[in-house]
């Protein structure tokens, strides 16, 4: 180990991961900006502002609506353990690393938490779900819209039905998917629905953003039992986020002014044009990687989240070496396959101010390269040529560029 | 409200509070350096710096010495979840707000949580400590080192020595003091210490550095059940801060540069010369106070803890209203009291960057300022005489000044 008094000088990287994301020059400017207190009147009133931006990405009314001060991991928890009260029954549709990490949280409430599982690389089927709680009181049915480890996205809408039938809370992770995917909360009648700050919102990591609907508000300011966790008790941060602004904990202010930056970006952009450019991108993504007889991990083309792509590393290439050279040889990072996917997939995000064209084509580019070195039979130059060739017409506005 | 589209531009403020402390120009340079992720070899290696600047702080060799992903309340209720299991007994020293808190997260584990109280402003008597535990299986006694709500240090020796006698782990919350006043975790056999990122280190807020025992570390790894929080779970957060570097959850990358930056320029002054800095400019404090006719909350000098004053508000005196003018006439901010304290006492913190020679004076001269239009009767310019004449050869070296 070098000398840890030593001047740091972290390295460039371009981040197609499925996150941390890239972030804009304006969201750095950000985050160097003046310190003030957390009840500084200046402060109390911009969290305001912050949480009316949170409330359009989300495109709710909640009042509820804050972010948290922890990562998205920290909103799952904050999402179940306020729901849970001792001898309670949830189901949890795991069909992933992030999704099974719920069911793995709420275990450790002590409620008895069903799993319903589907296989790596699909979607849960909302009628294992019905069968599951069939004639059982079931509090929360959870589910991940974007499940990161396999690059799928589920369809929230029959989950909800099933809820309804069942008088259960719906609880949506989307830490994956805010802002890069279409998502609704009020209108899909999501309960809670939780983000990640450093994924399409392209803030730094360290803030979970969450919002809840005011039938379930209400649900948690009568429970009979206090929330296990001080930290993550949603009613009494709200004592702070809410019209009070009373002291619960110091949040971490830098990262509540970048997220407002990078907010302003996705809203400058527009919701449906953010969704669009990610769908574009991955697009072009896709055809690169087929053109280049590179196969995706999740066959049907509905199940692809649009954030994160799940590759198939192909035979015969060895999978760690390739991320090692790109980021050694080229500064760009990508992830690997979490648990029994280690070593068989990679996973590639593009995701907020990430998904950007140019990106697309030097990813390709940089792995056409590597791969050949690999003596994998491929042509050069093929999968840009058709990634470029679905790009029609002027680039999407890529986030925060030209501004 | 104005539009929260706009840009943010926030004001800049000497925060002379309890935390947050005002940075360094540093520590705002390393905000904003380049964004990795929280796997990026660059990165993992540089966690060990930061890691090891914190053991060099805390004054340990314990391998279990990390920031964790929280603000300093987080500190606690990772410390006590991690240590409590189910029928366990504990035993917290309760003299304020702080301290109080440790209690309340610890009843929410469903242990038997005694308070052991002191009255406001008076640090918890050891022999009550002793006497509570006698004869019971105690598996920790918990405490404030300073109780940010009403300026007291406790003197932790005496409690170990009864941890001895009962068998039970330490806990010492170091949220106020580290860095800022004397403290030893190896050599005062603290079993976890921890503390926030925003008070004597001025790193901004969001990350709580904690730090556990070897002998501690064994009893959490040989835990019967699960801790209760996943977020705050030590053990499997150290498969990340651990040799492994495993994912666990994203770390607030930002915060850990920044963090990294405010501990270099700690240890570039030292400990001690950090100390002493923090005693002289309180010492010019309540020199300049006093000839002001304006008293302490914190009667004996021994109990007055050495970042945070907390002052009495004189009577006839409006506190809010000259908080508020100190805030929107001079930029100062300064803090109130809490729960039964609101509005009998102001509290000034001193501490890290906020801790200089300047900002003492710059205090006093708003504060006579305005105690004058409220018709208070003092004499023009003592307080400032007072605090400068206290003042002894060159300034000690103000945190990250002249760098």
């Amino acid at each position: 180990m070098s000398d840890p008094m030593n001047e740091m000088h972290p390295p460039t990287r371009l981040m197609l991961t499925p996150g941390p994301s890239c972030l804009s020059p304006r969201v750095y400017g950000a985050l160097a900006a003046p310190l003030v207190g957390h009840v500084d009147p200046w402060f109390t009133e911009f969290m305001g502002g912050v949480q009316e931006l949170l409330r359009r990405v989300f495109q709710t009314g909640n009042h509820m609506t804050f972010p948290l001060s922890a990562s998205g991991s920290g909103g799952i928890e904050a999402a179940v353990v306020n729901v849970l009260e001792p001898g309670d029954e949830a189901i949890v549709c795991v069909n992933g690393v992030f999704s099974g990490r719920m069911a793995e949280i709420a275990e450790r409430t002590g409620a008895k938490i069903q799993r319903v599982a589907a296989p790596l690389g699909r979607a849960v089927d909302p009628e294992d779900v019905r069968r599951a709680g069939k004639g059982r009181k079931i509090k929360f049915v959870g589910l991940a819209h974007g499940e990161t480890s396999t690059g799928v996205v589920t369809n929230i809408d029959p989950f909800r039905k099933v809820c309804d039938e069942l008088g259960a809370v719906l609880i949506v992770d989307a830490v994956a998917t805010l802002a890069g995917v279409p998502l609704a909360v009020d209108r899909q009648r999501i309960d809670i629905c939780f983000s990640g700050a450093q994924k399409a919102i392209s803030a730094p990591p360290g803030m979970a953003p969450i919002t809840v609907s005011t039938r379930v508000e209400e649900l948690l300011r009568n429970r009979k039992t206090k929330v296990q966790s001080w930290y993550f008790d949603l009613t009494t941060t709200m004592n702070y986020w809410g019209k009070g602004r009373t002291y619960h904990h110091t949040p971490p202010i830098p990262l509540i002014y970048a997220m407002h930056e990078a907010l302003r970006i996705v809203l400058e952009e527009g919701l449906e044009g953010s969704w669009e450019r990610h769908r574009q991108n991955q697009k072009a993504l896709i055809a690169g990687l087929e053109a280049m007889g590179i196969g995706l991990f999740v066959r049907d083309p509905a199940d692809r989240l649009p954030t994160v792509t799940a590759i198939n590393i192909p035979d015969g290439v060895d999978g760690a070496k390739v991320s090692s050279r790109l980021l050694h040889e080229f500064s760009i990072e990508i992830s690997g396959g979490l648990g029994e996917l280690k070593g068989k997939i990679w996973r590639v995000g593009l995701m907020g101010y990430s998904s950007q064209r140019g990106n697309v084509l030097l990813f390709l580019g940089a792995l056409e390269r590597i791969l050949l070195d690999q003596c994998m039979k491929l042509t050069a130059g093929v999968g840009i040529a058709a990634a470029a060739s679905t790009f029609v017409g002027a680039a999407p506005v890529a986030t925060g560029q030209g501004r």
